[in-house]
């Protein structure tokens, strides 16, 4: 059964306290809504952003990019010389994830990759100030495992849908629901991570690498 | 009118994927749940340890500490050689509060004053990596001019009650909701500050001052 997280209501008041966003950024929100293809949305948005700048990242990799949107808000906040890895299963959303970027001049900050992102971090050479987990629930275990050896002491993990629509309530749910409980169970007891579940929109998990 | 901000269940199990807090903290909770004193609990607590951390802050400059709960979770993330202030009107709320923190043998990092917080802040001749606003919410416009001119570029300014308890959805409320509406609108607006507003308990804003 699926829970409301967070007052719609509530929600709405603090979108409109935020500041007139980029026009890109509203043009995939609509997209998002007309195809009804899942985005972080502002409020997520700007708290991504807000962490970006907070720990001055300078490389992001993010597990699931869709058509860019949350991965437009990082390149917002990294430096000129910062860069974010976009990954996606989905030919047709690295394109237009591409294109967006191209619209909004941040496309020099973008390394755009076709596949499946556990295999396309794995081969990464470096490690990330930020990763950023968004892709089918049921690998959020196996994301966890791979993406907490590849985010630098200092870093952040950052996880969308932690409360799955309030579906962890559930004692026994579907795959995808057990998989993001197994998720928060493993993250949360981890004690080289100091981690926060942020109740906004879909719940945003938050984990700060001390060691 | 109230409005619930985040499901009650949503934040219980958030609660039980946080470690096993300090006893102290579990001990000023019972005090506060039976005394009826408001205090911002184990959710905005650990949001404000982890924001704590992940600043690398030094000095915290509480306005408004009542027992001392909020300051235990800052003075847990300082360093060694970290300081949080303190400030309460009441002396009795201050000699509680110095109790907890010798209890929990953190006394050492506070420095705790009675009066007026604003009085007090604007007498300190330092400014501060966070401070946190959790006073009378009528003072809460006169004490964001205040704080902004304190808080040291990279540093943070938090705030409590910024959603109160929905009541920032009324267009005609009482003085104090309309003094948290203005101080939304004020500090959403700064453009020295990236800030975001969590729909966590009753709302927490975190200001990050960039200029």
């Amino acid at each position: 059964m699926k829970t409301l997280i967070a007052s719609p209501e509530i929600e709405r008041y603090i979108q409109n306290l935020y500041p007139v966003e980029d026009p890109t950024l509203s043009e995939m929100g609509e997209l998002g809504e007309k195809t009804n293809f899942p985005i972080v949305g502002p409020l997520v948005g700007r708290l991504l952003y807000q962490l970006t700048k907070l720990t001055r990242a300078k490389n992001v990799f993010e597990m699931g990019s869709g058509f860019g949107y949350s991965a437009l808000w990082f390149a917002l906040a990294l430096p000129e010389d910062g860069v974010i890895h976009l990954t996606d299963q989905s030919t047709k959303n690295s394109e237009l994830a591409k294109r967006f970027f191209l619209q909004a001049n941040l496309a020099h900050k973008a390394r755009f990759h076709v596949g499946d992102s556990l295999e396309i971090l794995s081969k990464m050479r470096e490690n990330f100030d930020i990763i950023f987990i968004d892709i089918e629930k049921e690998l959020y275990p196996k994301a966890l495992d791979l993406a907490k050896s590849k985010v630098n002491v200092g870093g952040l993990l950052i996880a969308d849908n932690l409360l799955w629509f309030g579906q962890v309530l559930e004692k026994h749910g579907d795959a995808s629901t057990e998989a993001i409980k197994e998720f928060n169970q493993k993250l949360f007891n981890d004690c080289n991570f100091i981690s926060t579940l942020h109740p906004v929109r879909d719940g945003v998990g938050v984990a700060y690498k001390i060691a």
